[in-house]
């Protein structure tokens, strides 16, 4: 009997990860019916995180909070380890695809609610985080988060000032000394590919500020406030963060939780530890994976590589099915995956790519396994 | 060592059957740098059949014969064996790519041409003919093919008619007596997978008039003129042939060429025996075989599906590769093929598919390699 590790990240735009497993499954069962197929869809950290998670138990909340308008939002979260872990996916609290964002502007909006739904988290004794920081609107330091928790900011005649770009123009003072105290007893897990310090040509407005819609005129003087407000905060804190690796992730939120103690590890790898993807490859004969479109930036930790590398280590081919895959990157690619396939079963339209994606996953899934099938058949 | 058999058919509107095996090999030598690789670029007894023959030995000469239209064309032929045996492609005599031929109606084509080419061969001694008939632009139901041979047609006044459908509206008699008396030591092989008798609802003129240019409302006198031209030259001949299956191929061809003495034969099985198929699988790993489009009528004897079966005679694994496969088949083709894919690697333009073809093969041959290898290696 062959047992598969079947583990897809999110086709985006298409179906969601645990969809192209199950779509990948059912291409597989038409050649083996009775094949041991260990569905382990994948994430990285962005979006389709708090699924994956959640697709080997636990259970989803949600929490009324501010979304990174001040609009209030109801948003998802999970819960894993008997309600000990809680799992947050960031695009679900301050997320770009929230319909208030669109119309407020990035200078206006604030990671505030994603302090609130830790607070509330702390207040029912959660002490272990997992914060996939991937699909953010806001670009402000992570002061709104810190705000929420406790951090006092003020300008110069001790007044209030906004945790916003905005706000934090008028920045003098920062007091950390009602910081909420249970933080320091809590272990924060950042789930993050990136490694861009906060500030700086590197930084979190200069490369990520754009898709935000920070204007490039506007840029120099933002990054200028969070480099203010990071300098004073650390202080405050009395610990430094803003140029490790990762503090410009998700607009400097990498920042803010590595200030309170977090440590960033790529988020397919924590996923992959997660769901349990070292076990599920224990005795396997073939890990397939995909993406909607693989290209160089795949094996900058993206699931599907991480998948394959896990399943190199334990003498596992993996093989890649993406929507599109890259021609110039395949030299790269080949290197790493037991070939590389696409959807498509001849000239087609991306949207027709799209909108069948799963009939088109099952049905190369299938054609390969026919493949595999014959290559292992003994002569 | 892996050896690998590489007999694709052309890839219609895009790159020659050898063309297409050379960038197969190309790919698969990025994987396996000594792989015993056997090419054997594939035909159907359509366009290609010439080349793929010469492509195991031969000599390519040319004759100058009258072409569809009567316009003078110098046509391709082969000739293998030590110039024992003709190979023919009806196609480059009588062809509906030659230019003259679009200006003349087919009513005014007629085969003669492709007569005055067996004459010319038969001047020279050669006695087997291997004929492929696909792609001809006459419906003269090989008329003119037997005047050049001899066969003396006439209308009721015993003047000469034209071995044309035109011409033959006028036939009242047909003499055989002086037909060329060589034709009977000649052993003449008719590659054509079309089992369609010379008339009648599934006639030449009924099924592939409209192709050539028979007018709906012409068809039936068309179809008339034939039936009393095959009734005539019969009973002159004293055989018959208009029956038989492939009678209707090439526009009546097949039953001249069948009332000659000569043998029907899918293409592709000739092409294969030619090729030494068979040979080249011994002891081979994998075939890899593909075509432009690949649908149900794959199945029907294209060369594909002969490759494969040749292939499952000796235990190999057949993989297509094709430029397009039709999902509604691919239930049928799973059947037969180790997998049926494209060269697509994403959404994809016809035009990118017709115009990268070569590079597109070369890639996907590379990572079908790729998963090939890894499921062979030991666990």
């Amino acid at each position: 009997m062959i047992t598969v590790v079947i583990a897809p990240d999110s086709f985006k735009g298409s179906i969601p990860a645990d969809a192209a497993a199950t779509a990948i499954a059912t291409g597989l069962r038409r050649i083996w019916p009775d094949a041991d197929l260990r569905l382990r869809p994948m994430a990285d950290g962005g979006e389709g995180t708090l699924d994956a998670v959640l697709s080997r138990g636990g259970t989803r909340r949600t929490a009324r909070v501010a979304g990174a308008s001040g609009a209030p939002l109801d948003a998802g979260f999970g819960l894993i380890d008997n309600d000990a872990t809680a799992v947050i996916e960031i695009a679900q609290v301050v997320g770009l695809t929230d319909a208030a964002v669109a119309a407020a502007p990035v200078e206006r909006r604030s990671t505030r609610g994603l302090g609130e739904l830790v607070r509330l988290l702390l207040d029912a004794g959660v002490r272990n985080y997992l914060v996939g920081l991937g699909g953010s609107s806001t670009n402000d330091g992570g002061a709104g988060l810190l705000a929420a928790l406790g951090l006092k900011l003020a300008d110069a005649k001790g007044r209030d000032v906004d945790p916003t770009p905005a706000g934090l123009a008028a920045l003098a003072e920062v007091d950390a000394s009602v910081l909420d105290s249970r933080l320091a007893h809590a272990h924060i897990t950042i789930m993050s590919d990136v490694d861009n310090p906060l500030c700086g040509e590197r930084g979190a407005t200069a490369i990520f500020g754009a898709q935000k819609g920070v204007r490039a005129e506007a840029a120099a003087e933002l990054d200028a406030r969070l480099a203010r407000f990071a300098a004073l905060t650390e202080r405050a804190v009395g610990r430094s963060a803003k140029d490790r690796p990762g503090a410009g992730a998700a607009g400097g939120l990498g920042f803010a939780l590595q200030l309170l103690g977090g440590r960033v590890r790529s988020g397919a790898e924590v996923i992959a530890d997660l769901l349990g993807l070292d076990a599920a490859l224990e005795g396997a004969d073939w890990l397939i994976t995909g993406e909607g479109r693989s290209d160089r930036q795949t094996l900058l930790g993206k699931a599907p590589f991480i998948a394959a590398r896990r399943a190199a280590a334990k003498g596992v081919p993996a093989t890649l099915v993406s929507g599109a895959v890259d021609r110039d990157a395949l030299p790269e690619l080949g290197r790493v995956f037991a070939g590389c396939h696409s959807l498509a079963f001849g000239p087609a339209t991306l949207e027709d790519c799209l909108a069948n994606a799963a009939q088109l996953l099952a049905d190369r899934a299938e054609q390969l396994a026919l493949l595999f099938a014959a290559a292992r058949a003994p002569r």
